[in-house]
């Protein structure tokens, strides 16, 4: 069965090459249940493994097809085989987490072949205190990061006791809520919105790597109004370099709880606080390396869009986001004027994106999900400086403990897509009381990424002092 | 630095898609030193990966040049990074072989990008019995099964206290001998034989997936004669079948001493053995299926050409091979008649094959090495049986125990590749008074794989008690 690729799923696919690998991940931690064997985390990978029908998504591969003209199509493979794509993998001693980030690392730096559908998953064991990692892998023309994280919660329960609960990529009941975006709901989701000629433009814009048309009129209003949500003041820095295709990874999380009194005492949101810790780690880092500039750093930041600005986003909510440009404040040397910063800069950006028209928050939307194409088209416009340093997200998970199959989930850390000329991202996600912070980088241009993670750790205390929390 | 391509390389890099990824791969086995403590294989990885320059040959990626009509080049990889070619690995529990076996295939099951330096290394730890194990993974581009077990065993010694050992893709003196077919060596090999316009058709013939000219020529030739070394009796079998792109990897080794006897008592040289126990095997693996075709199965058998018939080779030794295809006797019931038939058959070959011209050897060559492109030109010519049925080869070794920095190398066992229509390929390889032998074949063409083996030690048991030996 042959079906069309919608555009933006296009444009991932023709946005990637050897340095920048299209896929998401995420990175799972869970606890086996009282009484597990042995030999618990082999059937755990059977249980993953033979399952009885695979969901459509995850049949499909893309190919140029003849019979179009060229014109990517996807296709279901006929060759699929389930043990290409589950995986039953190992640490080396002495099984810390450091070699498990190792392995998401390394894992992470290879692209998915087009010849196969664009997915895998390692099941992980050999950790030394025993919990059972999972690292998932999928292409960005499948799902964007969110909709990965959704589609692995789906699969979860809050009751220990259940059992025969299905794998992410098995058939079952729920697929046709939790599918991919046919082109038939792109259609539909995007008809409110007279922007047909943009659709087929972004088509396009990804072949030729730019985005012509109503985006490149968006854009250049943009560039011309500072109060607009996209902001042209970001600083050069060593992350908006040149990137390769190895990737190093790094995760922890911290207490909301914590996080969420810093706020209290401020005024500001838990984003914020997020972002504030990312700024402080990354002010840090970059002293360290006598490598941090003048100006404030830029983040992209994406937000949710509220029903109101929503009209645009498709129905599964896997997109409905658009972008705030943050000035990171990472100028200043005080953590509370620092949080201060980030939530006034915020505050700006939400009210400007709010008083968007919906082609420009699509424009918006668009460019979030394909920041690799933004740079080409920033350079066709004679702009030569980043648009922002790097991307952070954060985004919502479950509030409570969740089980698969008796397993206790411990912790979830999403993996990201580092572009060119963005080489580090940092991508959060909540889970049952905790903040878990999920950083990639370019293994090459962004030197001991590990150390943001005892950074940010520092962080905290220094804005709980700084704030009284 | 951008370097032409040699026909021959282009060929494989042509043949390979997802269902044949043209890559050979080697499985060794160590015994680390006495006093090893529990980090010995992190260190043994380390020093594999931190070697001071690589060699050329692991730093070339293939790439169609725009500037040559889009010809294929070897480009050097300016984002080389060690640590995506040179990998830790660990097993799962138990860690017993069959686990090491199911993590080979998988390794082998992977395709190579072009986008990298065509080659990996897994230095694999988690073996119960605490031995360590490496699989390579060289694409025959850059080098043939025979080149890449040498390029390893080039860097061991016999001495168990030497240090301060090179990893194999390590640059060291010994480089200009054991380097890749560089164009100018490849130039002057062929000049004795006027053969420009052969090896001019074979560049051709990969692109078209045929052989056209003086190859087509040579093969009517043979077509027609039957005592030719190309047979065209052939039954068809499970084996002969489309392939999909997953691996089996089975291997065990036996004393070179007992197969020897073997021959002693009947007159039969060490390959005739080699060839009588998989001959046996296979019968009882076919039977098993109720699959055994009435006429004998015909193996294509890689033999190295003497100086008088070499002049086509290359000067490192790699390609000096023709092949010859011998009747295996999978009719006959009794295991002595069957060594009987395969010697009378290898040695009517090895006759047929001394009375080649050069460029039918060269031809015989060519297939031998491209049997990917073998299939496709008959069908060309109408002919619709397979060739042959499997590929049998058995590459000679060293005879004494070598070491790396101290560690023994206990065995090694070759990966080969499986082409549609050629399922299984078995190569063995002598090391250390034991003939290691290594089966792969399509994961789902050939079920159950690893009972060839049990079947392979029956045989050895059989041949011994059938000749008296």
């Amino acid at each position: 069965m042959v079906t069309p690729i919608d555009p933006t799923s296009a444009a991932f696919l023709l946005a990637e090459n050897r340095s920048q690998p299209m896929h998401v991940g995420g990175l799972q931690l869970f606890q086996p249940p009282e009484g597990a064997g042995r030999d618990y985390v082999r059937q755990m990978f059977e249980q993953m493994r033979d399952v009885e029908a695979v969901a459509p998504l995850f049949l499909k591969h893309p190919k140029r097809s003849l019979r179009t003209a060229g014109q990517l199509v996807w296709e279901d493979d006929d060759q699929f085989d389930i043990e290409h794509h589950v995986r039953h993998s190992a640490l080396p001693r002495p099984g810390r987490i450091r070699e498990l980030l190792e392995l998401c690392g390394r894992l992470h730096s290879t692209r998915l072949a087009w010849e196969r559908p664009l997915w895998e998953a390692h099941v992980i064991e050999g950790l030394r205190d025993g919990r059972v990692a999972m690292y998932t892998k999928t292409h960005h023309a499948l799902v964007d990061g969110i909709s990965a994280m959704r589609l692995i919660q789906s699969v979860l329960s809050t009751d220990p006791d259940k059992r025969g609960m299905p794998a992410p990529w098995g058939m079952r009941a729920s697929a046709a809520r939790s599918r991919e975006r046919s082109p038939a709901v792109t259609e539909r989701d995007l008809a409110e919105v007279s922007v047909h000629a943009l659709q087929t433009a972004l088509g396009i814009a990804a072949e030729a790597a730019g985005l012509p048309g109503a985006l490149i009129r968006t854009l250049n209003r943009s560039v011309r109004n500072e109060t607009s949500a996209l902001s042209l003041y970001a600083p050069r820095t060593m992350f908006n370099r040149s990137i390769t295709g190895s990737r190093r990874f790094a995760a922890q999380d911290w207490p909301i709880e914590r996080l969420r009194a810093i706020g209290k005492a401020s005024g500001a949101t838990l984003n914020d606080v997020v972002l504030a810790m990312c700024s402080g780690a990354v002010r840090t880092y970059l002293t360290e390396l006598d490598a941090l500039p003048d100006a404030p750093l830029v983040a992209m930041v994406p937000v949710g869009l509220h029903a109101r600005q929503s009209h645009v986003a498709s129905a599964d909510g896997g997109n409905a986001v658009g972008a705030v440009m943050c000035k990171l404040g990472t100028d200043l040397a005080d953590p509370a004027e620092r949080l201060a910063a980030v939530h006034r800069s915020m505050k700006d950006g939400k009210e400007a994106l709010s008083s968007m028209t919906p082609v420009q928050i699509m424009a918006m939307s668009a460019l979030g999900q394909a920041p690799a194409i933004l740079p080409p088209l920033l350079r066709m416009q004679g702009i030569v400086k980043p648009p922002y340093n790097l991307i952070i997200s954060n985004v919502p998970g479950p509030r409570t403990t969740h089980y698969w199959n008796g397993a206790r989930l411990l912790g979830q850390y999403p993996l990201s897509i580092p572009i060119n000329g963005m080489a580090l991202n940092i991508t959060c996600t909540s889970y049952d009381g905790n903040m878990g912070f999920g950083l990639t980088g370019c293994r090459r241009t962004v030197p001991h990424l590990q150390r943001l993670l005892g950074h940010l750790d520092t962080e905290v205390a220094a804005l709980e002092k700084a704030v009284g929390a």
